[in-house]
């Protein structure tokens, strides 16, 4: 049985670790060291230094195949570094492979993009779950074999579609929440309670173009570019932390919906790497910005 | 009824003329006081005379709305512009939408790209028959509600596959087709009686990497940028007139499997607009180049 | 003596013809008729028709070798179809090289790359002066022999600045000025005075980052890509018609400085290739969007 | 007086190692221990394993400020984790910049770019020495003060000019050598004692276009988009590992010159960049691949 790794060639078992803290001396020593001592090779190391806030992130990638720690001394060991540097930590192991949500609404384009990629094992996560406030998607999770539900949401009030949203992602043991052009707004409350754990593609090289209509925005003020943003949502609206962006030419000859064509090559695109690199923990949060291991 | 117009918002009748032929003056007012004359309105006009050969090439689309000539009018017209200029041209209604066919193997990734475009509205042609050497494609025919025909083709003698395809596409009434990553090598009196309407993907940025296995040369040139190139087929092997083109960076990180998922994005996204470009009657073909009509 | 030509390889003498107006029918073949008729040969012809306000754009350029109207011939023919049609237009000839003044501060690099590639015959037009607050740049006015005035700007009031711009300007016959990184902000009467003929190299991805400081907005962002923008001055800051754009790539690896270096790459690529397509007669402005004839 | 580092906002003192090897465990473990058991301050540190090869690589940058080894005393150091691991290293203090010589011909754009890049402090290194075999660049290097010479190749005989061309970079005391469109080839003698350090630019998109007339083998192949290369030399013409490589799209309204036009831009900025990253210490060779640690 394959265990699929995050860009791995083998399927040798893997823990990731994402770090971040105030710099100081002896931290890069101290993680390789812990690794090394007991047994374990280090695949891949990236670390960065941000001279301008003091800042210090790694990740950090080992082999253990003969690592002589348990899962239990594991955490021991980086609850002691924890201790001694005041770092925060994000611990994946390869064989837990994260379960991933996706929230559509009638917009096929990005759904079927995360569908095929996870299909054709891009994606080192599993999707089990399609949740839409429209039945219409329903035909395509079938195809790919996924349960969907239709949760309506009412205008008036949306906390009964969050809170049947909220059980769904509870049963299921979602970990993270792909909005794959989703046209409902989300409570503060849920966006709390999924911190850094729901993705979002905005049909905009953000932060041009906030709000709604990007491409008769992009139109109005006849930009020679357009792009999209894929963000975690936070509670502030296109404000949250950017994990990747691209971007496309466009003309004069584009009317609005060929910006809008040429947009959904790009929102599918954009999404599908961002929840890539994501699920390959290559994406670290730092206040309102995201450290990214390429 | 709504009609699908090559990049447009309404859905009037229109005419789209390709001309191409050698350089001589008055073509532009000849064709576009051919136009006037019988009371159609030029809604785009892109016309290019190349010094370096002497060539003048031109796409003329005019709505039909209130044009005084029927289309054996039209051709008429046509056959004297083309008696007193010498000109070769190709000429298409907006309420003929090409018919389309595709050719796959096993590889699902530009077959759904160029589903989902049809269902999006965003192609100018009905895609109405999927071919393929297997059977494994046959569901995601079935879930777009395409016919799919298993042909299989044997490595001995490829003729009675060929036969089987000629006459489906005969059968289906097809202008186009297209090989969306199809693993065999047509022959030459097939790609001579589909000249200048079999378009293929090739996985390498052209001329580069001709041949097999482009991520694998890629991978041991050590290039920083992979692309992908639709092209029409001739018998020359990848050699024929360049469609469209993209590419992507990549690093010393991407191992011949991530080239491979990196160049599976840029071959759907490069087939998908090819075809596209082929519908709307933007690409002219002159001898071993095209013109692309933006 | 050869004559630079906009994009053309030989130096034959031309006439470029730029054109917008409500659409009507009959426009083209009024425009193409009316060079063919006395004699010239269309070299290139670009037309839109925008449904979506009905607005009409052209670009014509005809080889004028034979033509039969001399320059008042044409001007007459022209007003004739102003009239019949109610079009705007903008008339050039080859031989008529537009006269460019360059305005700096301190900063190089753009005013290099315009010198660089007026240098080598990639522009259409003669670079004449450089005006620049500051003395800086005059060594490089003088290694590239073009005239340097140094027009120092005091905060408290500019009125005796720019009216020394606007002498140097008649002067020396100055048709277009391009704003090279000039860190001063022109009056409206100046920029009305030179409505359409100020181009500005702005340095981010407009609408994203207006104001000052845009790297430092795009840091503090964690945008994963960067841009640059060119566009016509206005009154209203940073909201000209845009000429052209591009962006580039970056991590959280770069640093504020590096986003600038990164930038000015940007900057000089952009303003020179807007400075480039204004001379070739390719832009056209309506209202606050450019036409851009590619 | 500052000192420029790589990349830095300081000038605080720094060493940059680069290693490589074959893979084994403790490899980080131990090279990150040597730099903190001896008080360095780790700022940067980039590791990877190729699963495919074997390979071990890392990029390691440490700050020196209380460092407590001299360089005697890191030469023995690193002496001693040479003999245990095997592994080959680069190191480079950031007092100590290398010393940069262009050759050119008669095209002056990259020399332009290099010189600008330089007196902007981009390049963290010094560019001492232009050699030309034709004097027509003499001004561009008298304009930013750096000495020029003039070193005329015979057809017939070649190794006179080399024999000049090694004294002069001997007296120099240069480190690196950079062929911004040199149009001579350099004896495989001459590369080989220059080793991975001479870089040169190649304006096409290696492998497509090797060898002469590039923008004519493109526009005769009707490609869409025009690329740049730069590359270490080895004897194996336009075969040697590749540093840096970008792209623009050309349409068939490109003629020949406006490929070289286009591409005169790519060449420029891309040479800059593989010299900027060269003298980065970013870049490792491996066999005939590089590793860009970005």
């Amino acid at each position: 049985m394959k265990t699929q790794n995050p860009g791995g060639a083998t399927d040798s078992l893997r823990a990731t670790l994402l770090v971040s803290c105030r710099d100081r001396t002896g931290l890069v020593a101290a993680l390789s060291d812990f690794v090394f001592r007991n047994g374990g090779n280090i695949i891949d190391a990236d670390q960065h230094a941000e001279l301008e806030t003091g800042l210090f992130f790694m990740r950090l990638v080992w082999d253990l195949a003969r690592f002589q720690l348990d899962r239990r001394g594991i955490d021991a060991g980086l609850a002691d570094l924890e201790r001694r540097f005041g770092l925060s930590f994000d611990l994946s192991y390869s064989d837990r492979r994260p379960r991933v949500a996706v929230f559509a609404s009638r917009a096929p384009h990005c759904l079927y993009d995360l569908m095929l990629s996870h299909q054709l094992g891009e994606l080192h996560g599993d999707l089990v779950l399609v949740v839409s406030n429209h039945d219409d998607l329903r035909p395509i999770a079938g195809h790919f074999g996924v349960r969907f539900e239709h949760v309506p949401v009412s205008a008036d009030d949306k906390s009964p579609a969050e809170s049947a949203q909220q059980a769904l992602l509870r049963e299921t043991d979602i970990d993270v929440v792909v909005l794959a052009r989703y046209m409902q707004i989300l409570s503060p409350a849920f966006v709390t309670s999924w911190s850094g754990r729901i993705i979002n593609i905005h049909h905009s090289f953000l932060p041009a173009f906030v709000g709604a209509r990007p491409y008769h925005q992009a139109k109005a003020r006849g930009v020679k570019i357009i792009g999209a943003t894929a963000h975690y949502v936070t509670s502030d609206l296109d404000q949250g932390p950017i994990i990747d962006q691209d971007v496309c030419r466009v003309s004069h000859r584009d009317e609005v919906s060929d910006l809008a064509q040429k947009g959904r090559e790009l929102e599918r695109q954009v999404l599908t790497r961002a929840v890539r690199l994501h699920l390959d923990r290559r994406v670290l949060i730092s206040e309102n910005r995201t450290i990214v291991f390429g």
